[in-house]
């Protein structure tokens, strides 16, 4: 798969981004362990955006290493991925919660996540920049 | 979530390991970012195996540093999620394919994997012992 100028994620591997697909998003904590979580994501065609609180350990993890790893499978092909690999292009407020609740309707209709708004956090918007991808599929 | 002495998985989500659900391994590459993939997985109460060629950068990388974190999200509930943490305990020889047979066929019935012997590699099992769980639902 070969990505173009303005994108290294191929044109024919696009639509699983803008699926009901999970991202599985794999850090590096703080011990230079890997570690991973799904996340609902969006896709506006050059950066892949998801929802974070700023006291889990992956937002912790990405303010100390913006480097990341993610991992998307098609729902209805399990033989075909996409894994894109990039960096932290920057972190934006999400204070009204639009965001979470875009990704989340996207992926499950009108239904808001139960912990998009966790007591004494705070929610925002993790913008990732796609440098390389390698997939199957 | 509590684990058990034996095992770190907690009870109530061992089903999850058992599923149909892929699991995204996540491990670190050579530059120390990090890398994730798609895997179909076994568990016996202790380990849990995947099958790997041995060209694989996942592979090599974890010869290099057997640390992974896993992430698997129940097929049937998006909001419930276990990301088992761990070390390669050991990797073995599949010279006869059974065991990427087995855990293909787990999940997706009698069909094989069409990947299962690329020319060239060598199919093995690496077994991973999992130390620490996180996880939500």
């Amino acid at each position: 798969m070969t990505g173009t100028a303005q994108s290294p994620i191929p044109a024919d591997a696009a639509d699983l981004l803008v699926s009901t697909a999970l991202a599985h998003v794999a850090t590096i904590g703080p011990d230079g362990a890997p570690q991973v979580t799904p996340v609902w994501f969006d896709w506006d065609g050059r950066y892949l955006r998801f929802s974070q609180t700023t006291r889990r350990q992956k937002y912790r993890n990405l303010r100390r290493d913006p480097r990341l790893a993610v991992s998307i499978v098609d729902p209805d092909n399990p033989y075909r991925s996409l894994e894109p690999r990039g960096v932290v292009a920057r972190i934006e407020p999400d204070p009204d919660l639009a965001f979470v609740d875009k990704v989340t309707m996207k992926d499950l209709g009108q239904e808001r996540d139960p912990s998009r708004n966790p007591p004494g956090e705070e929610r925002v918007v993790v913008v990732v920049e796609p440098r390389r991808t390698t997939g199957m599929g």
